[in-house]
């Protein structure tokens, strides 16, 4: 397994374009991203668990239901929320893109991002839409990534080389996020595309099971967006087996999804609005794994903990705290605590209660951009990893005048 | 019903006290509090829900056990709260109180608010307990409320008179908390004495069907502290008919404990740590009040809607996300919206999407220190009540670097 260029367009097959068309008033700012598949291929999604839910996902849902996509079409500037219209734009855009590109719309996977609750024009998008299919390259994925940024300050993309059955297979992503949601600039969105073969089936199966670990593990502010979505499309040109079951070559293609979206959510993590680290918790010797997850989420969404942190403070008490109060089932006495980076290890916390130790060293640790914190439940053996970032001045600069 | 002076010792019979005694490096802060009934009293409290409990909650709850109490004693500086020696110092503090008092240990409510994990030295208290003793006056309210407060910028008072089959009662009470909680200060505690006879079973129900829609429906941060309690003295001196069951009386005894409660608890949201506004969320329209709660809370604890508020920003599509993931069953169709104040009430949303509003307006009305979120759900008549704050730098600089 290696790291290769050209993010969703490693793989075989796939070519990507992202232009401004208007939509953003920034002309610097692209606002419209294409990803195509030369092929059909099999198609997977996850979508947010919000009540309110974007339009797109919708439609999406509707165009997936037969397992099959050929590509992606996603806007950022609007998230075509809450809006009473929003449907009917959704599948405007579907219809413009597969117009443009020759195939059905029932094959196109649509999304958006932005502000909610303000009508999304589709003229702009209509206008857009033959200039973005005419700039369909082999090395657009970069373009296509800058086209689904909100607040993102750092482009989020990632290929890999694997093997299945000896055959070389590439898999790569894009994603936007700088939170786990932003009603306003909504939301987390991950693009994912491979050459690899295999069943509509099994890439849902693959999906399904691979994000339960990863990007439900990421949180920035603890808020759940209306437009995230995860989707994953499977071309086949790798010419491996069509992988059709569970066995050695689904592992192989497990762990090469696994490598991109955890590469992902740390970089959502670490880009988390504000951020100035990421945060990783990981938790060992639970009960059970929805032990150890409930208890890496609850550390990683606390303000005070994520403060803490902002401020290089090896402030454990508030570890402590948010496990007891995460629901899990611990034995309080039992728990370890250390703080841990590229600058060693720092215990702070023995069975529950604080032990000596050094405060120079624990700020020499969480003066850097990446931190774990390593809680052992002493309990168990099953364990879990989530991800999030500090709370800074700057988390409440951007969010607490987004529109205006 | 009418408000009335002297908080805690509002009620016949109450004494109070507060000094340093320097358990706080700042000898210009108060640290160690004390509230004595002259006769004793029926007493009723509630407790964290945090597994990380404090040692005086563990040594209160065991006190309490046959419903009876006579003395309150707090420190803050100093949780006491995960040291492996908790227990002892907490017994010992109430030992050294109900001595000095010439009363039974079993009658002392102790409780302890500051950082946790660190040892608390016993020494100052006991040398303190003689002077504080002494200082008992009818006058001393303010002092014990100063006495446990911690990054609380406000004191948190208030004294009412009510009647109970025609004899004059007071209830008073005192509150510290600028968060929900506060690992390193912990945390909200709430002391409150009247003069009504009431069984300590009826003191008990009262409080805890009160409790469900006052202090549980306070958030500042999310986080729940590991040293929360509220407690009621009762020492019947009023010389009404002691209340030993529901009717006139016990309706008369819970309106006026929840005048008291509610208003300790805007004041405890609105001195929310770094806040620059109190927020109060109204749902009504829900199918069930357990609906309703989630969608109150849900709407509080979101950073974003409180980062919003922060900003005077008028940004309903987080109000709506998170009504979407509070997991409450709402049919996010029929949703309307409001933002009001003392300026007036501007509609934001009708039917879960985006009205044509006046900017203008609603930034006047959310410019203003005491805020309504309002949301009507249409489908049902249960409503509730949430208090909360906004998200500031403040917080982020209280929180980032608090030991230090």
């Amino acid at each position: 397994m290696k790291i290769i260029n050209r993010n969703v367009c490693a793989a075989q097959g796939f070519t990507a374009a992202g232009i401004h068309c208007g939509i953003r008033k920034n002309k610097s700012k692209k606002d419209l991203s294409l990803i195509f598949s030369s092929v059909p291929a099999t198609a997977a999604a996850v979508y947010t668990t919000n009540l309110v839910k974007g339009a797109p996902l919708t439609v999406t849902k509707k165009h997936l239901a037969d397992g099959k996509a050929q590509a992606v079409i996603c806007n950022s500037g609007n998230a075509n929320t809450c809006n009473a219209d929003g449907i009917e734009i959704a599948e405007k855009m579907s219809a413009l893109t597969a117009e443009a590109l020759g195939i059905s719309a029932d094959d196109i996977v649509v999304a958006s991002t932005g502000v909610i609750g303000q009508p999304l024009d589709i003229a702009p998008i209509a206008a857009g839409i033959p200039t973005l299919v005419s700039s369909l390259s082999s090395y657009g994925g970069i373009d296509a990534a800058e086209g689904i940024m909100t607040t993102d300050t750092a482009l989020k993309e990632i290929a890999i080389e694997f093997e299945i059955g000896g055959k070389t297979c590439r898999i790569g992503g894009i994603a936007k996020g700088s939170g786990m949601i932003h009603p306003n600039m909504a939301t987390m969105l991950v693009f994912i595309t491979t050459d690899a073969a295999i069943s509509s089936e099994m890439l849902g199966k693959a999906l399904s099971s691979d994000i339960a670990n990863t990007f439900n593990m990421v949180s920035v502010d603890g808020d759940t967006s209306t437009n995230d979505m995860v989707t994953v499309l499977a071309n086949g040109l790798a010419g491996n087996d069509e992988i059709t079951a569970e066995g050695e070559d689904f592992t192989a293609f497990m762990q090469a999804l696994n490598t991109v979206t955890v590469y992902l959510c740390k970089h959502i993590a670490g880009d988390g609005e504000g951020a100035s680290k990421l945060i990783e918790c990981r938790v060992t010797g639970a009960r059970t794994e929805a032990c150890a997850k409930t208890v890496a989420k609850s550390i990683i969404c606390s303000s005070l903990v994520k403060a803490a942190m902002f401020g290089s403070d090896a402030n454990w008490g508030r570890v402590l705290c948010a496990i007891g109060y995460s629901g899990a089932d611990v034995d309080v006495n039992k728990i370890d605590v250390a703080f841990e980076s590229c600058k060693g290890s720092e215990p702070v916390c023995k069975n529950g209660a604080g032990v000596d130790f050094s405060e120079e060293k624990a700020k020499e640790i969480l003066l850097e951009k990446e931190i774990v914190i390593s809680v052992n439940l002493n309990d168990g053996d099953a364990s879990a990893v989530a991800w999030g970032c500090d709370l800074t001045y700057d988390y409440v600069k951007i969010n607490g005048d987004y529109r205006t």
